[in-house]
């Protein structure tokens, strides 16, 4: 049998321990497989694409557990009343090869998008950061401002989207939970006097959401929403002026913003950091920029939470996903079982 | 919701068509969709090889409709009680990425297997065939039985394992349903006067099942256990005497017997010959080899076929696999709804 958690599940699952708690233990659990980096089986995500949208698979091992992610983006769906970002995710046994965890992702996605941010940040922003702008206040705003302050204590937000609607949305979400949040007027209003700048807007085009002179000196750059070929937030300027960080450089040179640099663009990668070989912030005045794509290991760390903690709850069910027969050798006298004689 | 199709439902489901019914059926889906290749988005399967086996994702999409495979190869698995491969498969649509089917399908691909193989075997051996060698009767073999006399009107077979009970368990499944069976008593006995040899050993390791002496003119091999690095069954003078029909080159090259031969070692992509673009069979005397490995397009036609086929029926359910809030652009509300006030 294979362990499912539904919808229904995970949605209760993240109200019984309360998002912010798990985007903590999240934020542990990634950060505790990026450390053991080079025992993974790397790949850049095998994508579909078409005019509508991409679909992707997500691959990764570490020897011991296989998981994988099935994900889409199809950046014109909310106007259509469907979800951006879909997914689903399962954990196999390396040793035999079987499925053993299966669950949706849609939400589980939301939750590690914005842990990883956070660890990123944890490292790349300047400690004594306070202030975060939000640029698109889409389905990923309020778990990345509940990542920053569970990761990074940041209570105070300016946000700012060209849909009023998700403006709106976003203030009805964040300001019950006490943060303190500003609706700005513009994107260079937005960024007025802040620390970290996060930006999330899901156009599958290259737009220049951020120009050089809207990234003042010592800020920490999140950019979440340039994810895919052809679909860039910032302005290559802003590239050349600071650092970049990545998660796995194969796969962002072909999604992240990154894609509009040179091949032999300078990065490093985060697990480079937090192994000690490589330095993260090195100044107060270097702009550092976490250039996010969301790696397969992510959702691996995400999965195994996941299945740790919902493990002998009633948060899973059983399904029956994997034929067992009897005889290994004999499938067909399995599947023949219930055939009427001489069928 | 998701349709989703069990391992209890898929067996009642072909139990209630019957095996033979459904690997025609089968033959006739997979058909369409190879007559229609060049509008499938296609790439080598995505492997992820350990020492205990390997584990795959096959995707493939021909624009509306996207479908991928999760299945493993253990072949140490049945020495501990466990099938050698498992698999499940899922539907999604591409216009808006929503995955909509899900199924067991280490059943299903057994059956498309057999069915491929039946396809191939129709436009490649000699019409006048009769009598079918198999090398090899573990998991595979009944389906392979009922696909040639489903496709090809194959009644008499002369089997051959090195597992004794591997023998007695085919002879136990086949022989009630029609099969005149003849247990050889080695590979040269196997083989003595047939006019098709279906080789299906799981061994990882490049075995010699075939030498080219044991390959008479005329006869059509439909070699089935080849199909991934490291893991093949025949000799390189069969593949060099003979004419090679594949499914997709650049996965063949990597996965099949012809990894064996220099990269540029001619080779027949099936779907020319349905097309008429390339001759199949030429003369009598020729010798044709299905160098099978199994793409991607395969899966995608039975899903297909088992989906239409379960619809509206008590042989699938509707699982919540996909998060769908209200307002898209508001996950965290959806998320957060069951929260307590305050958390």
């Amino acid at each position: 049998m294979t362990l499912f958690v539904d919808v229904q599940n995970m949605v209760r699952w993240v109200a019984t321990q309360g998002p912010e708690q798990i985007i903590a233990d999240l934020i542990s659990y990634i950060e505790r497989d990026f450390n053991r980096w080079q025992s993974f089986d790397k790949t850049p995500r095998v994508a579909s694409h078409t005019a509508f949208g991409v679909i992707e698979l997500m691959p990764t091992s570490d020897g011991e557990l296989y998981g994988f992610k099935y994900v889409n983006g199809h950046p014109s769906n909310p106007a259509r009343g469907y979800q951006t970002v879909t997914a689903f995710g399962v954990l196999a046994d390396v040793h035999n090869g079987y499925p053993t965890f299966l669950s949706e992702m849609t939400v589980l996605t939301a939750l590690r998008t914005a842990a990883t941010s956070a660890m990123f940040a944890r490292k790349l922003a300047r400690t004594d950061s306070k202030v975060m702008a939000m640029i698109g206040t889409g389905s990923q705003a309020e778990f990345q401002a509940l990542a920053f302050r569970a990761g990074l204590g940041i209570k105070t937000l300016r946000v700012w989207d060209t849909d009023p609607e998700a403006l709106e949305k976003f203030v009805r979400n964040a300001e019950p939970m006490g943060f303190d949040v500003t609706v700005a007027t513009s994107v260079e209003d937005c960024v007025q006097g802040v620390d970290i700048i996060t930006t999330c807007t899901a156009d599958k085009l290259q737009a220049t959401i951020l120009t050089p002179d809207l990234v003042p000196a010592g800020v920490h750059l999140n950019a979440i929403g340039g994810d895919c070929p052809g679909k860039t937030e910032l302005h290559p300027g802003i590239l050349a002026a600071g650092s970049t960080f990545v998660e796995y450089t194969p796969q962002t040179r072909i999604e992240g913003e990154i894609q509009q640099m040179a091949p032999d663009f300078p990065v490093t990668e985060f697990w480079e950091v937090l192994a000690g070989r490589k330095p993260g912030r090195v100044s107060s005045r270097q702009i550092t920029i976490f250039d996010s794509v969301g790696f397969a290991i992510e959702d691996f760390s995400a999965l195994r939470y996941v299945r740790d903690a919902v493990v002998g709850t009633n948060f899973c069910e059983d399904i029956d996903l994997v034929a067992n027969p009897e005889d290994p050798k004999d499938l067909f006298g399995f599947v023949n079982a219930l055939s009427p004689v001489g069928s």
